[in-house]
């Protein structure tokens, strides 16, 4: 732990301009939730909801907003936004990076016409031939750079990611380990009994600010592009096939699937492993629950949930009414009891037409 | 896109052995749906249905079957199937690709007693002794070729793929990048209370024309081999445990997991997210439809959904009898109010016995 | 097949420390079911259970426990665990394995300040500045260890893993190709429309004889440790959030997902394809049916099962009720008919007041 930096609390009011109250002189070294943290450790109130576990955190520094007020022997730092704030504290407390030094590294193999100006390119990586990679962008050994691939400025590429030829990566995006960009879409055509596969000529385009977690897997267009859209953040194990439309700053959690040709808006949430099938268009804004399939379009705003997606509402009502059913079964049966006894009572009665 | 082939209509229409009506000097450098094509794209009509869109559709070019009748202004050219005529035309208007040059790249580890005649071994290649890659195979780089594997002739290993010792992979076999084939089997023996490994000391074969999609996993067996049988394709994402036996032109669409030594006839199709469990067995051409789970054997051609898994009707019956449910709970509560209010009439009815 | 072990029942016998009863000199090559086995195969006998199967089993070699009594005719090894020998037969008919020769290779790349003693470095790996990897280890082409990663005594780390910076590994732990370890938690703060992403400035922490899945993905910690416990077993395509914690000798089933700063306790079973949102807590042998939703904390010891995962009796019990359904609703049109025909009838009787 002796590369783990540390702050005093001083110096944290003054970096992250806020007002310190209590002992500046306390270091901290982690940041952790008001229940986890120990005396090194800072955390953070963001709603005043909070000010009961606050008041029994073990923390030693507190982020707190302007109107919250604790016990006066805490030491806190009141700012805007104390969320954004454990952020910077976050980025003072990192460990050096493990950084890939600027340059080419001996035993990587970039292609004389690829053009790397200002890259960093890691050991035993593999830059086809025509591809660009943008000054400031970090990659890390064994990745794979497709022929004619072209990637930004201040990207991340981290170790093991393949990126097939001709896709198109925008600025300061980042792939996490083992991601594939641009593998061929599924799709083939039956014939005689077999699958004779359709060529997938198109490509893939990141755009800027895209983030695509480790494992995950973005198919290329059979013609046209795959596209994700600037700001998207795509989570671990995640499938988009082939000629998907990914709108701006979506978010999509670990292990969902989206099938080929379907499109997202933009502000779109897929929970985990939720899966669209193909051909569908998700609105704007639109959020699906961790585990729900959706087999229809989605309208822009709509929270859907179930297997088939439906409305969430309406979800959870018809759920709640089958937890029900025992309870309406046994009813039916005290009623069938009670009409049969009426029934006798009734052919024991005196008719009109007696 | 300087890279980007084009081709006229008339070459087209020659080269399809299709007939021609319309403008042969259109120049077209792309494929796309009806709905998506522009003046230089070509599309299709798979299907009499579709020809209302079709005569809507911005397309260049419009490969139709024979029977079709489109206004004359547009440019089409009539061939016997135009699915299968689309395929050439991708292939026609695909960029060039991205191939190792033939030879082992001066980077990889070729063991001295492995045989690769004729394959293309691509920069930071480990192939390992008592392999054979047959000629005509791409091995792109940072793959890993274990112990004494056979890999047949034409084949494509695509970059990071790892294939461990013994397996056996045929002719025309694609592996997308990242995926793995023969890793341990998951299986364990619980014993004072932890869990002691079972050697997994088989093997993977993989016959002809099998697809394998980026980061998918196929496990070696216990012992004996899994096996995944000519023609079938797998996509992205996919887990297919120890002592699988997966038939011949089965469709495996992703993030699918079957249990270790179950077994698929030939013909089956997985929708996206399926779960088979442990020691299944699953009909020649039984469809699972998405995120279903299998938990019993499904007979030969019986298409099955839900968790668990029942037949396709049935399941549908069941979905749209629990949306009635909260109408059917309103009618029982009427009833109830009917009863009592009979109850009450015949309560102040004169009975025989009274 | 050449490479191929092959062992005689009467050598078996001995090394297993069982009595053998029949032909001794049987060679036996292969392990399979009762069902699969044949003459040059060994089967086992788990329970008294299966001796109907073992009785017809075509095995050349029979492992059973003492109590079990099989025809005369049948060669059988008698042994106090059969399950347990059976992992012993395994070991015995392994085909050499395929290793890396002790030292580093010379292509790989490993920091000069790096610790590697007794370990194999095998081609292409590459090794950070600070790592420490531990005498008996296994270190398969094409991985990447970080920076101040730690690795213990006697682990395999197969092709193509990724382990990222100071992420720590203990003794006897397996990796399996392309998984990830370390990569950053998935964690943005959503801010003016966009989404500011959270440093994850924590670690990993693998303990002893852990195993992780091909294709697995485990993500580092916000701050402090996303934490895998000892003798926990993990399958392929398994995703693990930032700060999860999972408990001693757990199993975790292809292709489950645990939310960021959930934990498990200790002996929690995941089957296939669960999911578990965030900041829940899996109570010490809890277990969890496949490709169930867990939303809410669930209680040490107990089933569950199902979207959201419910007690798993009363799942099976409501899905039963709704399987009835269309029954019940027969049954409340009936009653409603009866119900007017009683009103009828009353209407046609003398009332008192009439």
């Amino acid at each position: 732990m002796s590369d783990q930096p540390s702050i005093t609390a001083e110096e944290l009011a003054h970096r992250l301009g806020g007002t310190l109250r209590g002992d500046g002189t306390r270091v901290i070294r982690a940041v952790a939730t008001l229940e986890q943290a120990g005396p090194d450790t800072l955390s953070w109130v963001g709603s005043p909801d909070f000010l009961p576990q606050a008041s029994k955190s073990k923390a030693g520094v507190l982020l707190v907003t302007e109107g919250c007020s604790l016990p006066p022997d805490r030491t806190v730092i009141r700012v805007t936004d104390p969320d954004v704030a454990v952020c910077e504290v976050l980025e003072y407390l990192a460990p050096p990076p493990d950084r890939i030094p600027p340059g080419v590294h001996p035993t990587a193999i970039v292609s004389p016409d690829a053009v790397v100006d200002g890259a960093a390119i890691g050991a035993h990586v593999h830059v086809g031939p025509g591809a660009t990679v943008g000054a400031g962008t970090q990659i890390y050994p064994g990745v794979y750079v497709g022929a004619r691939v072209t990637i930004g400025l201040d990207c991340v590429l981290w170790p093991n990611v393949v990126v097939r030829e001709r896709v198109t990566i925008g600025d300061r995006v980042v792939i996490h380990p083992n991601a594939t960009v641009g593998a061929d879409g599924f799709s083939y055509l039956q014939r005689d009994g077999g699958h004779r596969k359709i060529p997938q000529i198109g490509s893939v385009v990141i755009e800027d600010d895209v983030e695509i977690g480790a494992n995950s897997a973005i198919d290329r267009a059979r013609s046209g592009v795959t596209r994700i859209g600037r700001g998207t953040k795509i989570d671990n194990l995640v499938q988009i096939g082939h000629n998907v439309e990914v709108g701006e700053d979506c978010i999509i959690i670990a292990q969902c699937g989206i099938g080929g040709s379907s499109s997202l808006g933009h502000h779109v949430i897929l929970s985990g492993q939720v899966a669209i099938t193909d051909h569908l268009r998700i609105g704007n804004g639109a959020q699906i629950a961790a585990k729900s399939l959706a087999t229809s379009d989605i309208p822009d705003g709509r929270v859907v949930r179930g297997i088939p997606a439906t409305d969430n509402h309406r979800f959870l009502r018809e759920q709640a009414s089958v937890r029900k059913f025992p309870k309406w079964m046994e009813r039916l049966r005290t009623l069938t009891w009670r009409v049969q006894r009426l029934e006798e009572q009734i052919s024991d009665t005196p008719q009109k037409s007696a």
